[in-house]
């Protein structure tokens, strides 16, 4: 199962924690994107370029030590169809470096358009005769607000192709609140929408004992993370949230379980951005400084939580 | 404003649907994907190449009755970085052609994610000095899951290219009400999500009365588009479910304001397959088939519709 294969990953590393791919122009070294703009010009060409090759340098610095990145879609789809293809790039890159890639990607929609975004980033498309990959991610972040039939063509890839998705139920933002904790009966709307994943998905439950579909919790709410760690405990979690927007070791620690296993920590602009303070300051120790980062990372949540 | 515009063009041309682009290799007329499979072999490429080669087609049929074209970017993220391309192409292509472009995307993240994503498809992107639009559609579909600050930054770009939203409210398929149906206090989910995204957008009311933000709500549950209709009343709506899903005329005339104005109904497969159900049924006369499929879903709303 792709989940039991995520948590071997982070057992070999002793790191539960993914490096979030989230560049944009002022993230990568000025030296890298000059280069770039002086061949392609002012161009989004020119960018996603950029964005390719950083990313390749950080995956390159971080690839014995962190079991996966998750590229966030956004950033690449912000420089058009170039931008796509440093995504998939990107994506083929990190599984060639032997890393788990969970595509950030949130997506969703009805029946058969569920199926088509599934296709796309988990399973094989019919061309002709040809079954091809399209993006051939790991993983998927989605979004469940549609019910459970705009879910279940996600987990019919997990199933197919060995993948897994996580579906956002309590997110960091402080907005979050405002739809995700309106009292349903009893209890509230995040863990309505946690309690119909793990529903769905209790016939794929791994050797670790966490299903297919995982969860995405913040780490900015380690209350409502204790609550929902007790409750899914078949559920993985994607936790967003620690470093740049204020979660910390402590308030990570509620989202594993008692082995220390069941959850994996983001972090993007910490370590995607390390070089701007260092001492040379110019982008040119970016991957040293990203390993250093990482490994911080590494040791402060080691801090809290014993992997076994 | 945007949702003016749209308004305005559905007046002129007295047809309050939209086409949804949502290409499927079956769909394709099998001569276009054949000729592609020729040229560039059983690859994602040729699939790319034909998905444009018929929405152009399509575009050129309808372009002077139907205002508006709704692509559904799973159909082309399916196809990797170069069902993107054929994206891109199809947005331009449809502009150039003077129709309203919304982009079915169902795009969500937090605050700074949520800005990407709006840079992506509504706004501009900062290489350099340049600022250059990746996308541009006139419009985007967007979740509001993760609350108001995972949409005020689509707000913000509305605001400064003059583009439209449109929120998932209450959607049209089966599962819809797993959550949305669900009681918050004195009002259920999908109700809460139309009075927020209301709130925030109140102050991008334009002359026919509607906001920058619009609300998805499906034909299928013509109940409660009715308790929406009169409860958002400055809300345009753009409803999915019309002829595949089984919504006819009387389930979308809910939708509208007493004027035939605030709403627009999609139509994506009996469209784009038209041609499977004509005399030839070998795809030659998909663009005339398309047009008289389109043609009678007008002339079936207006039976139930009148715009003024």
């Amino acid at each position: 199962m792709s989940m039991d294969r995520l948590q071997k990953l982070i057992i070999e590393k002793k790191n539960p924690t993914v490096v979030g791919l989230d560049p944009r122009p002022e993230y990568v070294p000025p030296q890298i994107l000059a280069e770039q703009i002086a061949t392609h010009g002012e161009t989004l060409e020119a960018a996603a370029e950029a964005f390719y090759l950083f990313n390749r340098g950080l995956i390159d610095a971080l690839c014995d030590i962190v079991p996966a990145v998750k590229p966030q879609s956004a950033y690449y789809e912000m420089l058009g169809p170039a931008g796509v293809l440093a995504l998939y790039k990107t994506v083929n890159y990190a599984k060639s470096k032997g890393m788990y890639v969970i595509l950030d990607g949130k997506r969703n929609d009805i029946g058969s358009t569920a199926e088509a975004y599934a296709e796309a980033y988990l399973g094989r498309v019919t061309v002709g005769n040809a079954k091809l990959p399209a993006f051939d991610a790991d993983s998927l972040t989605v979004n469940a607000y549609l019910g459970s039939d705009g879910i279940l063509p996600f987990l019919e890839m997990c199933k197919q192709f060995d993948k897994s998705i996580f579906a956002l139920v309590k997110t960091s933002n402080p907005s979050s609140g405002e739809l995700q904790d309106l009292l349903c009966g009893d209890r509230n709307l995040s863990t309505a929408v946690g309690d119909l994943m793990a529903r769905i998905a209790r016939d794929t439950i791994g050797e670790y004992g966490y299903s297919a579909i995982g969860a995405v919790v913040g780490a900015t709410y380690p209350s409502d993370a204790q609550v929902l760690r007790r409750r899914l405990e078949n559920t993985f979690f994607l936790v967003p949230g620690y470093g740049a927007q204020g979660g910390g070791a402590a308030d990570v620690a509620p989202c594993f379980d008692r082995y220390g296993r069941g959850a994996i920590i983001n972090s993007s602009r910490a370590i995607l951005c390390a070089w701007k303070k260092t001492e040379a300051g110019d982008g040119s120790d970016y991957q040293e400084a990203a390993r250093q980062e990482a490994l911080r990372m590494q040791k402060d949540i080691a801090q809290v939580v014993a992997i076994c």
